[in-house]
């Protein structure tokens, strides 16, 4: 019991009868805002290069949707007419698809419907944090399998998710923050040797901007798994917050369960509509985002670094030292006005992460990586 | 454990293991959205009045900021500069203050934070069912509380929650869906004799459009009670998704274990921000609010129908029989193309619910209402 005085404070958290799960979870935050940075730096970023957001944006269709839709009305609960253009695109039924507040909301959605205290759960160390904040603010514990030659290990994470009776193992493919990849088919073999009763995660995020083959050709009936997609990075709307999850009807409808029902921006509905309608846009973004990885890795390797090859809208560059220096190049990247980050655990956190950009972005980069490196060698 | 077959389903629920919990939870929704309605009649509604949606809209300004953030960049995920702005409107500082998606985004984060399976909390019977879903998808016990003369009850609802060790009381002010209210006074008085250990959930979604008087003078760091407030209903941005809390700062650090960080969308949180910057066009927005919901009242009497004297941006109608006789009336005008609700149980069941409207669209239920009537009583 709390021992409430009327007046006159201060309070401790536990004065408040919150939860033992609550108690015991952290105020935190996966990831530290730029605007965080720039209000502690009191200056803006030149360059904004590190939370992987498309620089290139949405298609004009796409804003001139969100500008014209009426934002008095509340959201369709159902999203209808987004999961009907989504079940089309992806050939199963509005059955298949839940539409959701960004990735991040439905994979906290998935979390609370399968995870409660102790339930297993398995990962890649030094894969999506917000993914493993969730298996912690529902009580759930965290494996983590090491990443090999720097990509995700989906034949340990099933392994894993079996040796653990685990009800969920997340596996990107793409991943991030390496940005490297498996073909489709090594995806549909790790899952093939998934236990049962497990479930895979598979967040394909960046799967827009992979090669062809990166695709894992799920049965969307298939119920061993569930896909998560974006609008937030190839379509360029991460501030729209529209994700969507495609897998087994009776899974998909669970979601509602628990969802924010009316929890969708109107706007951010019709502009999602308007950006799968507009396909051409989307290849053009992609060809830009291919000229600027390619750019980021030539930077890299001007300066003796070893860019990862990334299916991504980022490029990992090894530092080729420890990740103390990593840390040194990044401080000094930032100081230079830079917005990058280096979400990586060892030995991956010798890198740092650089988002595409536009050529202005990576002209700045160009000119600051050299003085960083310097900076870092000192 | 679950028997998966490799393939070939259909699947059932109870092939995934979802926890006990979310087992036990209904696939629902609270409200059923009007799109869907028009979707199943195979026509659009003529007049928008069942959500309680302000059709004013946002302020241009609002409009303009939405339309002008660029949307390929995640929101600050500390919502700072809204904050700041909220905390000076609201005479407290920013680390009293909770941005969320939507008051219904808040009230799931805090219900998660305080219930876990069997904790009490009280609430009114037929006050909002969106509270409702969010503590029985928390394994929460709900206590209901009749409304008295058409009045939530603050005195019994806090002596509830003294008898049933309640963590949390709920209670709107003024009141959805009846439109009553009290005097900030009184809930102050009810705060006092709140029991130690129960927070009090303070629903102010509506507190704009009531009289002076009506907002509780609440010390901001008063740990007893967390105020909600919301951009859907006075500044006429329900789809916008922007709601927040005003409370002690312990507590509303403690959203920051559970928050979806990154959920805010961009646009939205500087829509707000500019819609909070223009309280002249709010105050025009209440002057239309009040002359519709007199002309709704109006309507009512001209029907021999009791209108409830409300503070909100709707008016409930009395139609002085029974649940059924007001259902059959609702039916009547939804067949006439106007999306309307009855969101209420017996007695305050014998109302209907009609959100303020443009003029045309209350010459629409002018017109519709008698006939709805008549057809009522055959």
């Amino acid at each position: 019991m709390l021992a409430l005085c009327p007046l006159g404070y201060p309070f401790e958290m536990t004065n408040f009868r919150v939860t033992a799960l609550a108690q015991s979870l952290p105020s935190t935050v996966p990831f530290v805002g730029p605007e965080t940075q720039e209000r502690a730096q009191g200056r803006s970023f030149q360059a904004r290069l590190g939370a992987n957001e498309n620089v290139f944006g949405p298609s004009p269709k796409a804003i001139q949707a969100m500008s014209e839709t009426p934002q008095w009305m509340y959201g369709d609960p159902e999203s209808h007419d987004l999961r009907q253009a989504l079940a089309k695109h992806h050939g199963c039924t509005p059955d298949h698809i839940m539409v959701g507040e960004g990735i991040d909301g439905i994979l906290g959605y998935l979390v609370r419907l399968f995870v409660s205290k102790g339930d297993a759960v398995v990962t890649s160390d030094g894969a999506y944090p917000t993914f493993n904040y969730h298996v912690a603010g529902f009580g759930g514990t965290l494996h983590k399998i090491a990443y090999v030659d720097d990509h995700e290990d989906p034949t340990s994470l099933v392994k894993k998710a079996a040796e653990t009776d685990a009800k969920l193992v997340y596996l990107a493919n793409p991943d991030n923050p390496m940005g490297t990849w498996h073909k489709g088919t090594a995806i549909l073999k790790a899952l093939d040797a998934l236990p049962k009763g497990c479930v895979m995660v598979l967040d394909e995020a960046y799967v827009e901007t992979a090669p062809a083959g990166t695709e894992a050709k799920v049965d969307p009936d298939d119920p061993r798994v569930i896909r998560m997609r974006t609008f937030s990075k190839a379509y360029g709307m991460a501030g729209a917050r529209v994700g969507y999850a495609i897998g087994n009807p009776v899974l998909i409808a669970a979601f509602n369960k628990v969802r924010n029902h009316f929890g969708m921006n109107r706007a951010a509905q019709a502009g999602a509509l308007a950006a799968l309608h507009d396909q051409g846009y989307l290849e053009n973004t992609l060809a830009k985002v291919e000229i600027s990885r390619n750019r980021i890795a030539q930077i890299a390797k001007d300066n003796g670094l070893t860019p990862i090859t990334s299916a991504t809208n980022f490029v990992s560059i090894d530092c080729g030292q420890d990740g103390a220096f990593a840390q040194r190049v990044l401080a000094a990247l930032i100081e230079q006005g830079l917005f990058v980050r280096m979400p990586f655990v060892a030995p991956q956190n010798r890198c740092i992460r650089i988002s595409c950009g536009t050529d202005e972005n990576l002209e700045l980069f160009n000119t600051a990586l050299p003085k960083a490196l310097k900076i870092a060698a000192e």
